[in-house]
């Protein structure tokens, strides 16, 4: 017998508030909550491989909402990811897979570090920028080798991060089609009801960016849920937001649908009386048989991983080298020469002998890398000129090259970035001056956190910007970022340095890497 | 003969041009778009008095692209404020008044520093939440003894910046009616034409954050100008936004709307033709003595201050006791009391010896220090019970009270209170985990720079935070905070030292101070 709809949900529902229960600490609302949307997202409609948390052409999930780290946790379990009931037993304790909040690296199926509201859609923008433009670069008629959606769960607080703001507007510039955001909109944060503090219309500001919106779905109907996500998929053009009305901390019968289901364990009694609500006869942590097997997403994803597989495979005999650079791209091996190359400039610099601004020097070291390493995508948050980010050959995105104006989204763009290099196949690096850094200052953490390959150029870390006055001037900066765990920081103090700092940057693929740059 | 608009807007345009192009550096294209909006706003519709820049009643005007400094110096200069021809001729030199961005208590007139975008937006919300929460405790009928406008001028840069984004959202939700934001669209940032990155329909965002929005002014246009600040003057329930198509640089015949117009000199032969196409056959700063007469506002600022004077007099008679607390408000002194009954708490906490978490004292001192200061108001970034910072009987703001929910909203919610310490009046503290100052980090250092009290409550600066992860974890923050020059730190170890903490931070009138505590 199948199981029901119903069945699966309550599911996560059980599992989400056990943990939380054993934890004695965690925010069983919002898994509770998008336990619907998450049977149908799932097991309908994203494309992945339980058996193959790696699968290059996976689509990217990402919680924005990283509080609702059980949700995932759960669902993870259930398709047959490398989750096990003792994982989810673990919840929130020292060392386990199952973190308070989703940590990048520690647990499969995990895309990116979340926690800090509003950067996973930040991220996700990323993602899907960095699909985008490599479906550009890579595919060929018939045998689209990079063909993946990125979809994000964001919840209220997300929405009224800035970063939200910096991201989504970006991406409605770019028209990033297979990005999709599905905004839990439960109307509770942790003070209580939201419409005293945030009273916004969220779907008409997405559609104010471009985005592509779908409204009223009701988030506890799988019909409702399954047309939104269609529509989503349809959208080629834009990026789709769909507006999920839910309610938080769904079957408990005293909290849900208020903040005291958010983000503290239900308790005994109320655990218990969840369990009669939804009908669900279980014990902790125990799951019916027939609900494991129809949530088990192994079997369809190794039929997805293989499809594509085949995909590749034809793509190789009709493109070998193109194919062979893909490839490369994929296991994010750097190509030959560009390192001699650099090299090269550095002991042309240093026969020289001229004095230069470490940033003019950064920006000759970019125009030897930029034609040497054609992973490379840089960008600047609006000062493009001043932080030499642009290396001569590299044209503007908006004109097919791989040049990016982030404008002014100092946050947005390091976030973005993240993304991009969690995705894989492209190393961003960016630009802003180095007290400007401070707007991005949590990506900047997240990037050593995860121990990801985000180059960080912040220039005039100098005293010659007197006259722009202490705004702009850098001085507690550096040490700022000298105090980041896994964080590598350099600061040149001439052409020579600067290209080798360039080296280490690139060559670093467990964590970020900041340049500090003169004026 | 009077001047014409045409000549007093010129003049704005020929002291920025050539204060830059003196500096060799500078940012002539904002204050040159802007020259005609601003010969409407500040001779028509501001109300301020320019022989006193401290006028507690004054309409505050906060430029938050800052980089259009030049604007401001030139009209404080014309319209009569301290600011001498010298002084523009020292643009942008250490130690004069008129520096590169607008700096606060440097120059009068400059209600707050700006140059990182954004913020002053967020301030303005600070500004003018301050005046309509003074309002409502003081205004009596007829007697509106607190009664003035907030105006911002905002970039396309600003427009981006999330943090623009959470200050709008919420004074949209807060309903403030007597603020208002000109919208500079020039269509130009650093990088270049704003179309190929900031493509969002800004009016209709604004919209969605339940903002009045006056669209499609053309900011040259001094009758479209008028009518447009009419429109916001005569709306009371939401603030405002108008949306003024302006061309950069206008009048500099070669880079007047292009990105060449908007952070650099013009250069000699650009200014001799800027002259030329503007009819303007004045040297550099010298300025027609009937054009100096027109724009001399001390006159109306004399008789403007005198009524007001007039009004605080009848309140003075009819509300001895109210009038009295009113200009202890104004004054910024505390009232007498308060420190004897913290440090009897602190003695207290002491002979009873029973340790308690750092964030539970502070909440007690707030409950004592509450009710004996009426100008604290206090928030939170939507960690209301986990930061401590309600104390008993303080109310919510949506129902009277004076605690605000700032929503998730850091960075907003830090610039806001700034702005609220500057406007004056009232004492803001606000509250958020430690670790996610970081979204905050350049409004902290701002405050810290401006050297006004603003209180910064971070909790869970603790390894007991341990089952929410790294990404709640402080490790640096502590460190980071205290390279801030001007920043006042405490840690307190435990609830005596926290009450010492709070004597010190509200004793504490040239800077802000941030209290460090544990979960």
């Amino acid at each position: 017998m199948p199981s029901s709809r119903t069945d699966r949900a309550n599911a996560v529902r059980a599992l989400a508030m056990d943990a939380v229960e054993k934890a004695k600490s965690g925010h069983p609302g919002a898994p509770m909550g998008l336990a619907d949307l998450a049977e149908v997202l799932w097991r309908e409609v994203l494309r992945h491989n339980p058996s193959n948390p790696h699968w290059w052409n996976r689509d990217r999930l990402v919680m924005s909402n990283g509080h609702g780290s059980m949700l995932l946790y759960a669902v993870l379990h259930l398709t047959g990811y490398d989750v096990s009931l003792d994982d989810l037993r673990a919840f929130r304790q020292l060392h386990s897979k199952t973190a308070g909040h989703p940590e990048y690296g520690i647990c499969p199926g995990i895309e990116t570090t979340t926690g800090p509201l509003g950067q996973g859609l930040a991220n996700g923008v990323g993602m899907a920028l960095a699909e985008s433009l490599l479906a550009r670069e890579f595919n060929r008629d018939g045998l689209p080798v990079v063909d993946h959606r990125t979809w994000v769960l964001a919840g209220d607080g997300c929405m009224m991060e800035g970063v939200t703001h910096e991201a989504a507007s970006l991406a409605g510039t770019l028209g990033l089609g297979k990005l999709a955001c599905l905004y839990d909109d439960n109307g509770i944060s942790i003070d209580g009801e939201t419409r005293h503090w945030h009273t916004e219309d969220v779907a008409a500001r997405f559609e104010a960016y471009g985005w592509h919106v779908v409204r009223d779905v009701d988030g506890h109907d799988p019909d409702s849920v399954r047309e939104a996500l269609a529509a989503a998929v349809e959208e080629d053009g834009r990026p789709t937001l769909i507006c999920c009305r839910t309610v938080i901390g769904f079957g408990a019968p005293a909290k849900q649908g208020t903040a005291a289901a958010h983000g503290a364990a239900l308790g005994a009694g109320e655990v218990a009386a969840t369990r009669r609500r939804l009908n669900w006869g279980f014990p902790p942590f125990e799951i019916p048989r027939e609900v494991y097997r129809d949530w088990d997403m192994r079997p369809e994803g190794a039929v997805l991983e293989g499809e594509w597989a085949d995909l590749l495979e034809r793509y190789r005999e009709a493109f070998p080298e193109l194919a062979e650079e893909f490839e490369r791209r994929m296991g994010g091996t750097l190509p030959a020469g560009w390192r001699q190359r650099l090299l090269a400039y550095a002991a042309q610099a240093q026969s020289a002998g001229t004095p230069i601004e470490t940033r003019k020097a950064s920006q000759a070291c970019l125009d030897v890398l930029g034609p040497s390493i054609p992973e490379l995508l840089g960008g600047s948050a609006d000062l493009t000129g001043s932080n030499g980010t642009q290396w001569s050959g590299a044209g503007w995105l908006h004109e097919g090259g791989r040049y990016l104006n982030f404008g002014v989204r100092e946050f947005g763009m390091t976030a973005i970035a993240n993304g991009i290099a969690l995705h894989g196949g492209l190393i961003p690096y960016s630009g802003t001056f180095l007290v400007f850094m401070e707007y991005a200052r949590n990506a900047v953490r997240l990037a050593a956190l995860m121990g990801i390959r985000n180059v960080l150029v912040y220039t005039h870390d100098s005293v010659g910007l007197g006259e722009d006055g202490p705004t702009h001037q850098p001085v507690e900066q550096l040490t700022n970022l000298r105090t980041t765990p896994n964080l590598s920081l350099w600061r040149p103090c001439d052409a020579v340095e600067t290209a080798y700092a360039w080296a280490a940057a690139l060559a670093r693929t467990n964590g970020p890497t900041a340049l500090a740059l003169t004026r």
